[in-house]
């Protein structure tokens, strides 16, 4: 019997139906991103991108020139543009039709100078890393007073929506708080209002006791399978600790974090033939009054299935893998 | 400047961002859907399916042999099951976890007995047939008291989910009204109260007025690029009449709604390359008492770029191509 699941965070429903299960996991096989040659992220080629805007490199390379271990540089083709730091920008409001100027930044964190290769290949240290260059730009694209929030993700594979297989994320910093941390949010408030608990606090308690969808544990972190999984295979990595902000994560949570993503990341991998995965860091918004609410957290969406009709008219999910079924298969390998 | 535009019945924001434009629309070229052999959906292969509950057919053909027109049986690879009539349905709730059997009901309608056809080569009269077949199960399915809302939609093509090339459609009740459907009848109810009027009325006027949009007129019906387009050239098609329930078609309506549906889609396929994408139509709940409020509508989302990191964490979109220029584009040809 499909079962009809309620995400216990943001209340949305999913439909979990694994009769379909059979039919399409057809996706599995990665998709090659159409490249643009010579690769624009690739060291020797930083002229290809707009002028950096923070790097880890050694002492005696140069700016804009090869030699860096991190890159981080303006999207060139961004969703939405830097603008002055005035608390206001244009909105136009015709009869029905509010439209306002895009402001807000759009940065591309480059990994590594390496082009080919996988997070779940690179060392934790490396990762950690980089998870520390978000923290970094998170906190600087919110010195500008229009932004709201800060939005870390990364695209993996074509099926993705990745246009450059070089290993990198993306910040997309916007001047409100996006839908999905909005109904979070809500979803925490009403939760504590009834249970005066955190909710992520207490998913991370049940999912710990119940065991069924975890995936990988380590003294600060947890990675599993969350009972209402949108896609097969998705994943959720909580910090055991209630921390709202992302950006406040100590010294001593980058290695462990960086941990947590390697581990689930190579799982997804090498179960599943390499696919093409999103991720995405939920954090609390810039400045609400309403942080302590919050717990931040990554979500990974790996794309083995295509979002259809269904999912478009509904604004909902048919997940075909049972998050419990994803859980085992991705505690068979190591 | 990107812009960002509020989509004026359910009020969620979308970017609008053509700086964006060059990079990606590779998607275009349509990928094959991995096909099964025989394709089950052929006439004389009847078998390979569940058996059909409805069927347009002449005279001296059999059910479940070949001969008919259109064909319709419950998916083989149901999302939702149909169950028993009672008001009840077995829900469980495990501390915060909760979840409920999966009933509903889940059919495909296969649309000609070509295996070949796109709908933008079907006769009006044949498309006039399904979207008749349509409203007779829609109100079929929503006889099963537990049904709230019935859905129909259409996948073309392997990046829209399709996983049979022959023309089909698939019809979904659900226990609960979609979120989608939720947000925009609280929209059509917060404008109703604002402002005395339908939004979905007030936007039709507003768009013949500005023209801009406009991809298709007739007497009846009007297809247009919605102001907040949430994916390139996406389109809607309204009727000029305010009718809450697409089952209220009434028998004059059905060959200009095809002509309608005929036009764009063959826009789409000839300006776009033959594109995947999916139709929904957004229709009243089945009982609310809201009905009045609601304006059914379709709804067209061509697949060329791919949902990527940003749309799955924000819950929103980011929109490569501006309406105007879609429909611009759209109305280039014939």
């Amino acid at each position: 019997m499909p079962e009809i699941r309620v995400d216990p965070v943001h209340r949305t429903r999913v439909i979990v139906s694994s009769a379909r299960r059979s039919r399409s996991l057809a996706l599995r096989a990665r998709l090659p991103v159409p490249e643009a040659e010579p690769c624009p992220f690739c060291p020797g080629n930083e002229s290809e991108t707009p002028r950096e805007v923070f790097a880890l490199r050694p002492r005696g390379t140069h700016r804009d020139g090869p030699g860096w271990e991190i890159r981080v540089f303006p999207n060139k083709y961004p969703a939405l543009l830097p603008g002055g730091h005035g608390r206001e920008f244009e909105k136009r409001e015709d009869h029905i039709y509010v439209s306002m100027d895009g402001v807000g930044g759009h940065e591309v964190i480059v990994e590594t100078p390496k082009h080919d290769l996988h997070m779940a290949d690179m060392e934790p240290e490396r990762i950690a890393k980089v998870l520390q260059v978000y923290t970094e730009r998170m906190v600087k694209l919110a010195e500008n007073s229009r932004v709201r929030y800060v939005l870390v993700f990364r695209n993996y594979g074509f099926l993705a929506g990745a246009t450059v297989e070089h290993p990198h994320s993306q910040v997309l910093a916007l001047p409100f708080v996006p839908p999905s941390v909005e109904r979070e949010l809500e979803g925490a408030r009403t939760y504590r209002e009834e249970h005066g608990t955190c909710v992520f606090c207490d998913v991370l308690e049940k999912e710990i006791e119940d065991g069924r969808r975890i995936v990988f544990e380590n003294d600060k972190f947890v990675g599993f399978a969350p009972f209402a999984s949108r896609v097969p295979y998705e994943l959720a990595i909580y910090p055991r600790r209630h921390v709202p902000r992302f950006e406040n994560l100590s010294e001593g949570e980058f290695v462990p974090l960086a941990e947590a993503l390697k581990d689930v990341l190579g799982r997804v991998r090498d179960v599943l033939d390499d696919p093409a995965f999103n991720s995405v860091i939920h954090t609390s918004p810039v400045s609400t009054g309403a942080e302590s609410r919050f717990h931040w957290h990554i979500e990974i969406l790996p794309r083995i299935t295509n979002v259809a009709g269904f999912e478009w008219g509904s604004g909902m999910y048919i997940n075909i893998v049972s998050p419990e079924d994803a859980a085992r298969h991705l505690r068979t390998i190591r």
